[in-house]
């Protein structure tokens, strides 16, 4: 079993740096607090045995060699930057996880068949350049080096920022690993959400990570006035909106692992005596299955066409993002599955709402996720937390699974 | 019959006062405009052999005495003022129809029994003040007088823009009238809505004017992350506002004469990717029936428990404005639709939306009212029309009306 003191000190330790006076963590990538977290996280790799290098794109690895030199190896991997005055656990974790993974079998002195490496990933959060995943895409060989051009507040390019702490941007393709070099990749993580508390169990097995799909639909009317207008002459973009809202809704809550949300919706001109002309409103589709997300955006469609015929209504809808959903390895769901039952814990299968650096590797190897409860499901906050308890059962799963899965 | 072409031309004579450079008449009242455009319709009052005074409201008052000096007299009231940038027809026709009426009856040498009296109030718009129908409250005797120091824009009160244009707001109260010294009240004004269009008529015959109820419903759910809440653990406060929105326009649309509207509609906190926490929004419900518009309200009531409690919602609820609607009275519409009917002109029954003068009689005496079609519906704007026809056919059945009601 893991040493589930060790690891719950450690995740406290690396919670101080970057704290702030207003409550929270900020560790931002290439920054000062980056550095410092990379070099306590360093010291704790060493106390685990391992090997540790950073490269060129920020990302710190930790390398237990297996007895197969020619094995591909068994990445644990997530991250250690924050959003602005967030958590100690988003990230965190899922690293100080690994690395307790990996000090109990150098403890065991458990002999793996395949290379097991823990990686710290440069910017995961994309809160300094709104773009994240950095050092997963440099190694998942998907990153887009146009891409670090981009900017923070400041005027800083990705690239800049990464030159000023001793990288070499110029020497990113090196970073990439050729599928066959990796057996599978596996994260940890806090859940943020609710579902985990909600069955009362403390960790859960990921069954994908539903890429969002988010659409925008604007429906136009015609205003008048609320009392001289009567109700069969109206052109009321409002009760359309309210139709279509209902159906969306009955319709996604037919499947699982699929979900939808109205989160953005403005009314136009919004007086009270005034029939709207306008209802422009955003839709959050998620769902791990890509066949049945397109399923759901045809029936929307579909929905939004009759309701404003009926109501005789224009409508204007739009794609804002399409992100593909990346389902979880069902050999590796199995061994996590099998793992849980070899130490008697209890899990339930969840969909990751969020994006991980996980998804990176969709198309390099198979992927496995374990989420460990959130309280409240709060995160990206300073309250986010995850009891000692909770993270030890998420570390001795993943520790139970790189046993069953790397030997 | 009335004679159209004058009618017509003193509108468009009218409508200078106060033009705007931006387009559209602006006539506050108590201002120079509001002075210059009494003087005109002065002359008007003049040519059609009125006898004309002024009242400390600031109410011009054209009377043609009737035969009986004991007889109640019968008014027929509109306005001059407008509200920023507004029409020609708005008030305006009401007033000069009036006119046209008594030069009829004057050219016609038709003597009525009753006195005959038209009017132009002051401040129907409540443009300048935020507080209209100051002179048909003056003279109905529901004129609250600590109404009258509140400041327009510049500081200047209702008292103190009555002294500047030499009215005595001390006296205000001489204004009033008794409830036996006036048989009835006729307005005729510009629909402001799109029925009498869409009925193919020229005229209406108003059933009531529908005081709006403003009610404001919050509702509060629970904020969560769009992709990491399933379905049937959110408490999404949208979803409920689209079952309730749904379910208020099935209920009020049973009804005639009766509407609801959902004008303003703000969800908090409004992120494509965040269940949003809050939904507030307004009802503005209207029916001329104040029994019905509370039963509708309890109605509405309890479908918002239902579907509140269902979503495991909270909801606050208040009552921003409670008007009492006027029905116009059976009588003097069944006048009107007799008149109509004796010179062959077709008119449906309406309802008005918007509040005129004539509520402000409510409890004085019975009220009726003749709408003109407005073209597109559109009123309070530049575009604002209204052909001479039907301006014409307006004023001719006001005209048998009079004819038949005041003799």
């Amino acid at each position: 079993m893991i040493n589930s003191e060790r690891l719950f000190d450690r995740l406290q330790a690396l919670g101080e740096i970057g704290k702030t006076e207003q409550g929270g963590v900020t560790r931002f990538s290439f920054t000062t607090e980056d550095r410092d977290a990379k070099r306590l996280v360093s010291t704790f790799m060493k106390e685990a045995g391992l090997e540790i290098r950073e490269d060129n794109a920020g990302n710190l690895i930790g390398k237990m060699e297996g007895e197969d030199s020619l094995a591909p190896a068994v990445i644990i991997g997530s991250h250690i930057d924050t959003v602005k005055q967030g958590g100690k656990y988003d990230g965190a974790l899922g690293v100080l996880a690994g690395i307790e993974v990996a000090q109990t079998i150098c403890e065991q002195a458990i002999k793996l068949t395949n290379t097991l490496e823990i990686i710290a990933f440069a910017d995961e959060e994309g809160s300094r350049f709104n773009f994240g995943m950095i050092g997963s895409r440099a190694i998942a060989g998907v990153l887009d080096k146009n891409e670090l051009s981009r900017q923070d507040v400041d005027g800083i390019s990705i690239e800049q920022a990464m030159r000023e702490v001793g990288l070499d941007p110029d020497k990113i393709d090196e970073v990439k690993r050729s599928p066959t070099s990796i057996k599978h990749y596996l994260e940890l993580h806090i859940e943020q959400g609710k579902v985990l508390e909600h069955h009362d169990v403390p960790v859960g097995i990921v069954s994908g990570i539903a890429g969002p799909l988010w659409k925008s639909i604007r429906i136009i009317g015609e205003s008048g006035h609320a009392g001289a207008t009567p109700m069969n002459m109206r052109k009321d973009p409002v009760i359309a909106f309210a139709e279509l809202a209902s159906k969306i809704e009955l319709e996604v809550s037919k499947y699982p692992d699929t979900v939808a949300t109205i989160g953005k919706v403005i009314v136009e001109p919004g007086g009270v005596n005034v029939i709207p002309k306008e209802v422009e409103f955003t839709i959050d589709l998620r769902s791990i299955d890509e066949n049945l997300r397109n399923k759901i955006e045809a029936a929307i469609t579909t929905y939004t066409e009759e309701i404003c015929e009926k109501h005789e209504l224009e409508f204007y809808m739009s794609t804002l993002q399409r992100i593909e959903p990346v389902p979880c390895s069902k050999g590796i769901q199995q061994a996590i599955k099998e793992s849980s039952q070899a130490i008697d814990l209890k899990t339930i299968p969840l969909l990751s709402g969020a994006g991980h650096d996980a998804m990176q590797f969709k198309k390099v190897c198979p992927i496995g996720m374990i989420f460990v409860r959130s309280r409240d499901g709060i995160s990206h906050n300073p309250a986010e937390f995850s009891s000692a308890a909770d993270c030890a059962d998420g570390a001795n799963l993943l520790y139970q699974t790189v046993l069953r899965s790397a030997q």
